[in-house]
Formats: structure tokens, C-alpha cells, sequence
């Protein structure tokens, strides 16, 4: 009963894997050899498209009723930068000073590394006496986001898999354990703004049409109102200008053209379309002239699992674990839980995120045990001897 | 007496030299070859300076008296482009429909051609019974204008040429032959911003600064107002902004800077310095936070030959050959004139500009006839026999 792994051992073996986006690296390995023995049915499916690198993909299974509870993740990491600035190798996984370091400890190996601990324990303890249990994994998440969870989650719908809840360990909390859950995030959406004037000698402004006091015009007119107020779940959405360019080298030349990107981080008042349809009319409205407006495709729409019976099991059981009762939260950038919410309620919830991307990436062991403990709440709450149930199942 | 060279000889002779700049390619031989036989004493001074070409180029002056007359120009030209574009190839010297073909013809082979013309016959006709005949013509005007006419000009200084009035070929005429003189010109200053903000991810725009919206509001804040109304001679300064960039290729990064280039054309209500301090104001009014601002260094101030014996000479001569009035105008960009106003009057006259720097540029055969009789009456109404005088000298 007790000599399932801890998280501290999973996590280890995550981080001694080289995985640094899209490469596998053996991390996907390593979850094959602790699950697979302890019963779970084990995929590993590739995906591939063209101009994107091939990915290798996760997902096991144990159990095969309802509630089914998904643990959902990422063991692809972002480069470790300049491994010499380290305190540690980033892949060697060290443990000082209480503390876990290695590429990928808090974003998110470590969730990762919870959640299996967590699976195997209650497997080891109580089997699977109803519901299921299983863990979707990619190696796309830092990557382009494009052979990875999306597809594999049409590829789990094709096998017929029906999930009731998931949990993405990304690292939620800002600074302490139990703050933040998210449940839903914003949508992005990216435009590309082309100006085009008449080039000409800067000494013949009337000969010339200058398409930057245009741009000035267009972009202020898009920045002039703000979007919206926010919404029930969600701050206002953002609007933000990211580059300007025009590329003149030359002094005593009026530029042809001047593009400008715009990056909107949008709530749910908007969908991409009501969205786009909105900039478009605030520069038709501005009168800028002629003008070539693109939008990039849109695969971040808002979403938002509204409070119900699964995000109070997880928030109950960080509140038990932790003392704090968490805030529900929208903000931050994008995730994979973007592409889980269309199957079922989706709360992420895992590690404390200062460190991510950085060097010297690190979590506290205690908060690494934190977690497992969490992620075991959850578990015994939607099926564990004596679970009130109360999750609604859509299960097969 | 009529043996001299006609100034189509010269034209074809200096369009078959590939002078691209900052190279000779054997146009300025062609004017030795033609003013040294004629009593002109020809110094051909090559100028240095680190990090851009040597530059030859050319001085020759009959005559030791006054008034001293100075006709001034370049024989470099702007590269041909695709010469397989032209309908004659840029550096044959073709003559068709009554039209001269290559590059250089208007800006400015075909303003020197008829000047040199012009002063082979005046000698050939008069000898130089009283004053001085000059010609000061370099090879840096379309390059880096170092070491060119402003070198030549303190070269001939410091020999002791002094001049009482310059004659410079450029194109000034929009459209027709007699429509425009130069008398002066806008100085140029060109200013580069730079706004730096702080970078961060676009889904947490409070932790960061994005530079974009205040690199607006500053070029909003130098463009709101006219900087003034223009001058007796001159039209309203004019600002404008040649590049905006950023270079910023993530969509989800809020980016650190923001860099702009502006150009002022100038008139005389204004000073580099003073111009500088109104633009360092505006932007100190505008509120937009950190930034560094320079200034390239200004070697075009304003300048203007104010109407006077200098100029009632030529532009009568204009009338004379043309029936037209000139105007006289301080438009278009900058040209070596802005060194000469230093030393003497000067007026731009040429031919008609409208393909100059374009391909087939060409020159109207009867045009180049006549420059040259308007530069033959300048030189009689200067020199010749009975000239009136009047022209206030100097002359060494
Ligand atoms: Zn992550
Ligand atoms: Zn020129």
C-alpha cells in the first residue's frame, strides 16, 4: 500500500528527461513504466501536420465507469536558457533547501508528478470500485499547441472517451498554495494591420501619402474605447498594440506602408467573430482610408467552467489541504484548458508559478506534497469509498 | 568663333561617362579636356574622410577680375536602376525624338553641359576683357555630400576665391523651361526618439509598459501644431515622420521599445538649435514619460539669396530666352546651394526635372539650347561687352 511512488520520486524522473519542446525526451516513458504496472491502459499517439514537428502524446486509462476524473498536462518544457547561470543543471533534479529544482518543477512536471503519485496511491488503496481515472498528456503545450492536446482530445472523442472532469496542474498560484484556481481564461486574438500611402521625397509631403499619421489615427481609434466592462467571471478585455513597423532606412523618404500588430485579450462578452466584426468598425469609423486588416486564426476563444459540483470538489479540497479558500480566476494567458472545456468542466489548479520560465525553476517539496494531498481530496470526493457523488457523469 | 562645342556635344560626352557616385567614370577628364584647351586653369582636388569614399573633384577659372561668376554643379548621378528598363541604355548618350536620353541628362549633366557651352563661346567670342568665369563641380552631391562641394568651397577659400555670384544647374523647373528659380532652400533636421518601456507578457499588461501608446502620444504631441506659418520667402516648416518600428515578433510580448525617425524641412524662422529646443519642449509637454531623443548632425540650414542685383540678372535672362517670368522659390529639397550662400548669391537654374532620378531620364533638346543662351546672357549681362554692372563684387 505505501510503496507506490511519491511525488517527490515522480517528479525527479521528470525533470532528469530532457523534454524541451516537442522533443519527448523519455518523460512520457516514464509515466508509461509507473502506470502501466499499476493497471491503466497506456496510448501513445503521434500527431503531426505539415510545417509543425511531430509530437508524441499520452493518454492511460483505469477504470471504465463514471465519474471518469482526467488529469490533464504538459511534460514538455521551454529551454533552460543558459544552463550555466543555474544553481543546478536544469535536468539533473535536485532537491535543497526544502526545495525541488529543475526546468519544467512548477510548469509543470510537478503537477504532473502529483497527480500520478496522487492516482497511484488511490489505486493502491481503495482499486477502482467505480469511476475512472486517467491522464492526458502532451508534449505541445510550450510548442506551437498544434499536435497536442486539441488533437488528442479528438482522438480520445473518436475512441468514444467521456469525461466528467478534468484537472490541469498548471502552476496557479501566484505566491502561496491554495490561492488560486483557475476556471476559465481569457480568448486572444491577434490582428495585422497594413497601411499603404504613396512614397515620395520627404521634401514633397503633398506628392506623397505618409501612412504613419494614418496608423496613429487607426490605432488610437482602436485603443479609444475600452472593449467592455468585464463580465461575472472575467476582468475587461485588453486591447494591446505589440509592434509598430515601417522599415524606412531612409531619412528624406515618406514610407510606402506601415503594418502594426495588435494582440486583444478577450472575455466572453466577445466570440472572434462579434470580435473582429468590432475593430473593423472602429477603423471604419476612424476614417483612416485604405487599409488591409487580417486576423491571425483564432484557436484561444474565452471560456469559463462556471461554478457547479466539480469546481466545489476542487476548491473543497484545496480549502482542506491549505486553510485558504481559493479565488476562481480568469486572468493570465492561455492554456490547454482552452481545448478541454468542450468535452467537460475544467479547473486548473496546481503549484506556485514564480519561478516558471526562469532560471533557477524551482517548487517547495512541502507544496509538492501539498499537492498530491489536493489531488487525492479530489479523487476520494468524486469516487472514493463513501463519495457523496453529486458529480454530474456523462461518462461511457 | 563658332567652332566651340555646342552643349549637346557636352551632354552626350558626359552621359557616356559612368559616373555613378561617388565615381569619376571619366566625366570630369571630359571637362578638363574641354575648358583647360580654352585658358581655364584646372585643379581636380580629391577630398577624404574617414568612413566614406574619396571623391574627386573640380575647379577650373579664367579670368582674375571681377565680378566673378561661379557656375557650380555635379557630374555624379543616381544608379540607373534596371538598365534593361531603359528605352536606350542609360550611359549611351542617345539622342531621339527630339529628346537627349541617360542618366544625368536633366540632374545635372545637361545643367553643366550648357554652362560649359555657354562660357566656350562667351571666351571664344569676348576673351575675358573683365571679370572671372569659374566652374566648382564635384562628385559627392547624390552620395554622402562630404567631400564635395563643401570641402571644395573651403579649398577655394583658402586659396583666395572669392565669388559674386553662383549659377547651380540643378532642375528647378517643375514642367516648362523659365518657370522656376531657386533662391534658396528649407534646411533639413532629422531627429530619432526612442521610448523604452518595459517588456512583459501581453496577458499581464500592468506588469509591463508597452512604449507603443506613448511613442503615439509624442509623435501626436510634435505633429498637433504647425511649427509656423512660413516666411516672406519660404512656405510653413514641415514635420514629418519617416519610420516607426518595433521589430517585436512575438504577438504575446508586450515589447521594451519603440524607436521613430522624424525629418523637419525648415525655413528661416528656424535654426537647428532653436528648432531642437521647440521640439525637446513639445515633447516635455506631451507627458510621455522616459525617452532619449537625438539629433543627426545638420548640415542643411535655411537659406535665401534675397532678391538683388544677383538675381534680377538671371532671372531676366530667363525672360529674355523664355517669355516666362520665374518665380522665385525656396521649395524641394536640399542641394549644395546651402553651402555656396556662405560665399556669394546664389540662384538654382536649370532644366526640366520630371524624370530626374527615374528611368529614361531625358532632356527636351530645345531646352538644353536654351539654358545654355540664358547662361550666355547671364555671362553678357555680368561681363560682356557694355554689361551694365551693377552686380556688387567681391572678387579677389
Ligand atoms: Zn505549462
Ligand atoms: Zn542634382
Amino acid at each position: 500500500m505505501t510503496d507506490t511512488p511519491s511525488a517527490l520520486d515522480v517528479l525527479l524522473a521528470l525533470l532528469r528527461c530532457r523534454s524541451v519542446t516537442p522533443a519527448e525526451g523519455g518523460a512520457l516513458a516514464v509515466l508509461q513504466g509507473l502506470l502501466e504496472p499499476a493497471g491503466f491502459a497506456v496510448h501513445r499517439p503521434t500527431f503531426s501536420e505539415p510545417g509543425t514537428p511531430d509530437v508524441e502524446n499520452f493518454y492511460a486509462r483505469i477504470g471504465t465507469g463514471a465519474p471518469h476524473i482526467v488529469f490533464a498536462g504538459h511534460t514538455d518544457v521551454v529551454p533552460p536558457g543558459d544552463e550555466a547561470a543555474w544553481r543546478f543543471p536544469p535536468f539533473s533534479g535536485a532537491v535543497a533547501d526544502g526545495m525541488v529544482w529543475g526546468r519544467g518543477a512548477c510548469d509543470m512536471k510537478g503537477g504532473i508528478a502529483a497527480a500520478v503519485a496522487a492516482a497511484l496511491a488511490h489505486v493502491a488503496r481503495h482499486g477502482i470500485q467505480r469511476g475512472s481515472i486517467s491522464f492526458l498528456v502532451t508534449g505541445d503545450e510550450e510548442g506551437p499547441a498544434v499536435n497536442g492536446t486539441a488533437k488528442l482530445l479528438d482522438w480520445a472523442r473518436a475512441r468514444g472517451e467521456r469525461f466528467d472532469g478534468c484537472i490541469l496542474g498548471e502552476p496557479t498560484n501566484p505566491t502561496r498554495m491554495g490561492e488560486t484556481i483557475k476556471i476559465g481564461r481569457r480568448g486572444s486574438l491577434t490582428g495585422d494591420l497594413v497601411i499603404e500611402g504613396r512614397q515620395g521625397h520627404v521634401a514633397y509631403p503633398g506628392l506623397a501619402d505618409n501612412p504613419i499619421p494614418r496608423m496613429m489615427r487607426a490605432l488610437g481609434a482602436l485603443a479609444a474605447e475600452p472593449l467592455d466592462a468585464g463580465t461575472a467571471h472575467f476582468d475587461p478585455s485588453n486591447f494591446e498594440v505589440v509592434t509598430v513597423d515601417t522599415g524606412n532606412p531612409s531619412a528624406n523618404v515618406i514610407p510606402a506602408a506601415c503594418r502594426a500588430r495588435f494582440n486583444v485579450r478577450f472575455n466572453d462578452t466577445w466570440r472572434p467573430d462579434t470580435l473582429s466584426a468590432e475593430i473593423r468598425r472602429r477603423l471604419a469609423a476612424a476614417g483612416i482610408g485604405a487599409h488591409r486588416l487580417t486576423f491571425a486564426p483564432c484557436n484561444a476563444l474565452a471560456f469559463v467552467t462556471a461554478p457547479g459540483p466539480f469546481t466545489r470538489i476542487v476548491a473543497e479540497a484545496v480549502e482542506a489541504e491549505t486553510g485558504v479558500v481559493p479565488a476562481l480566476s480568469t486572468t493570465g494567458g492561455t492554456s490547454d484548458a482552452r481545448f478541454i472545456t468542450r468535452d467537460c468542466p475544467v479547473v486548473e489548479f496546481g503549484l506556485v508559478g514564480r519561478t516558471m520560465h526562469a532560471v533557477d525553476e524551482s517548487v517547495d517539496l512541502a507544496d509538492l506534497e501539498t499537492l498530491q494531498r489536493i489531488y487525492a481530496g479530489v479523487l476520494a470526493a468524486a469516487m472514493g469509498p463513501g463519495a457523496s457523488g453529486g458529480l454530474p457523469t456523462a461518462a461511457a
